[in-house]
């Protein structure tokens, strides 16, 4: 029995990034794709056009899909909702009230799945998410096709879907149980912050994660207002109240980490913690500019991530990498503090990496998962192309990505999406407003 | 005889903000236009439907083009050309060079022609200039039916159209005397910087706005080198050298004042100098963060501009607000330093009155220029809508906008451009690059 070598997709005729790297860039090549994984990436023309599926790549750039590690899906309904106000207004005022009043099974699907929508039509293929009835959060995700590692919340005081840590905890187990084994979505355990989780929630956390292999994620030092509280209350800046508890460690995920002494970099660096870089939400929430070129000098891996709508206000991975290979730039003064390369890999690989799945996502490669995307780029404010990645980071939009492949699949042809009905994912946002605008 | 007043052109089933304010969001409502003028802005639905063209913008928001008040247009064929270097290195080495070697009369054609491409596909209906060949510039923009402030620049070393500043003087006459009277296109003077052009340039500059009644335009203080070399050299900063050559005047517009002195920033208020920001090109290039909190307090008329691909890299207003929102909030640590508001005032109102066209164009009201745009929200990433203007300011982009109105033509409907060969000028930014890159 001879063995069928057929792809089952075939993407020709275009330039192709297989890593984010400038000198890797082929100026015409293709790409196979085969039981959902990368069959083949190769320059010139490919040995013949017979797939169950072509794309024709003219005038267009095949990359890897963007991973985007740190977001709060379902918060896309809250987008625009309050900005423009002090941090304490922002939250206490507005959003705490909001998601206690609306945040339910409903709520929570219908978001997700128009940040899903949104975040396919920008070219990106995998994301990790944090938030409450978790478990809708995955079946939008599953609905759409979108890879994910999705962490339910727990926090010490009642949350849209637990009345207490306990059943927080509860609802952890059972949401890790239900989706372990799924192909595209992964489960975790996401603990809000040191200031809303006690040392004792901490702990349990993190022997949770222990127990099912799953990294859990966290808020730490987002903001040198948390740095403040807990140092008051726990005698420890955040980090140290962390190392202190013995909590560090390479199945973290933490997000933000603005706030950072030397030592500290020194220390998360050492445990091999995973960091998630969202300079849009730190810009716009006023917390401040993270150390990430010192982080990244020490070898610690930094994923991009947009943060949830109400603190970006969108998810277009594309714009994130723009203001991350801005900011640092002019936050140092110096030109130099974050190149384009640098920073495309962190929405990558990077990203990848921090979600674990380094070995099989974040570039095209050989027997990797094929999470592909491609990007037109015969249109005015891309042309004309010096250095390819320069134009993905400073001059692309998600609305430029035309064709998305996810786990071999394609999700998204000429902007149409395939696995998604839009009109309806629009028409219940505009419903969603109604009820919470009044 | 009966007056027709049969608009020209009507947008129906609308959201309209006809000013940069929030609580001038009209729900649905329309707008006629007439003989290039807007002819009337309304609530509800148009008396009747009769006019020449009929837009229907169900789903969609009606506001004015966005005006982008500092550009190289011409540069556009140098995007992505070199990144991430430090200042000296991408000057002296890299852009500097590209300029004495490639830039004629045919490169500042087709390189405006792809920048016009750009703009009007990102909702850009009025734009400030400042290059060589300014003639050419203005030739492409006149085809593509674009509004421009295009400003012939000179400096003390030969440059690419001249070979003396005397020689650079004539031109500017000539190219002023030439294009005064066109409808679309006004003519002014660019002395690129006080660190390139000599006092005497530099008052001769003055001289000649004030004889031809036009603005003229520079770069001032936009690096901390800047301020240093020109203090040595004179003895004083470069706000402070030009009030001391009396050219600080309400017909100087100044772009960048990244770094100034509370009171060179009461001079520039008292003088009532305009002042351009550029957010993107600021932080690319490591200039630093302008204090334009500090000057509007003072009243200063503050525009906004994406400066020119080479250190941008797209011209994408809409973008460019998102960093103008954000880069003060997280600079400054807090987040009502610069509200979205604030913003979308800078980059229409605002940039209008840097252009000197603040009673022509910036808004929809009756009697205005009809530049006019229409954004379509029915998208995932600009749905729900709880605040337009925050969905303008921190998730649209350039390629939200449907149909772009100039001087009462469409210039875009559905995307296409219907005044440019958008391929043609495609093919021939390919071409340069071949030649550029080699």
């Amino acid at each position: 029995m001879e063995i069928d070598s057929t792809p089952d997709l075939l993407i020709h005729s275009a330039g192709v990034l297989p890593l984010p790297k400038a000198p890797r860039f082929i100026g015409r090549g293709w790409v196979a794709i085969k039981e959902g994984q990368i069959q083949e990436v190769a320059a010139g023309d490919p040995p013949s056009l017979a797939a169950r599926s072509v794309i024709n790549g003219q005038g267009c750039l095949v990359m890897p899909g963007l991973v985007n590690s740190h977001i709060h899906a379902p918060m896309s309904l809250f987008r625009g909702l309050a900005d423009d106000l002090p941090l304490k207004t922002w939250f206490e005022d507005h959003i705490f009230p909001a998601e206690a009043k609306w945040v339910g099974e409903e709520f929570v699907y219908w978001g997700t799945l128009l940040a899903c929508a949104e975040m396919i039509r920008a070219g990106t293929t995998a994301f990790a998410d944090g938030y409450f009835f978790e478990g809708h959060v995955a079946r939008a995700a599953r609905d759409s096709g979108i890879r994910a590692l999705l962490a339910q919340g727990t926090l010490d005081f009642p949350t849209p879907d637990s009345p207490s840590s306990a059943a927080g905890l509860r609802r952890i187990c059972d949401f890790i149980e239900t989706w372990s084994g799924s192909a595209t979505i992964r489960p975790a355990l996401f603990a809000h912050s040191v200031y809303t989780c006690s040392p004792q929630l901490l702990t349990r956390c993190r022997d949770l994660a222990l127990k099912y292999k799953v990294p859990w994620v966290t808020h730490l030092s987002e903001t040198r207002e948390e740095v403040e509280v807990v140092s008051q209350k726990y005698g420890r800046t955040p980090v140290n109240h962390l190392e202190n508890l013995n909590l560090l460690s390479s199945n973290l995920i933490a997000c933000h980490c603005v706030w950072l002494t030397e030592a500290e970099m020194d220390l998360l660096a050492k445990r091999g913690v995973r960091v998630v870089h969202n300079p849009e939400s730190n810009l716009k929430l006023a917390s401040g500019v993270a150390p990430i070129p010192d982080l990244l000098k020490r070898g610690v891996p930094v994923g991009l991530g947009t943060d949830g709508c109400a603190s970006n206000n969108n998810l277009d991975l594309f714009q994130e990498m723009d203001f991350a290979a801005k900011v640092h730039k002019g936050h140092r003064l110096d030109p130099t503090a974050m190149p384009a390369e640098t920073v495309l890999e962190m929405a990558t690989l990077g990203s990848a990496r921090v979600l674990g799945m380094e070995a099989e996502i974040g570039s095209l490669e050989v027997g990797k998962k094929a999470d592909v995307i491609v990007v037109d780029l015969n249109r005015p404010h891309l042309q004309p192309v010096y250095n390819v990645v320069s134009q993905l980071v400073y001059s692309a939009v998600g609305a430029d990505v035309r064709d998305v492949v996810i786990d071999g699949r394609i999700v998204m042809q000429n902007r149409r999406l395939l696995t998604l009905d839009e009109e309806r994912i629009l028409a219940e946002a505009r419903k969603w407003r109604k009820k919470i605008a009044g």
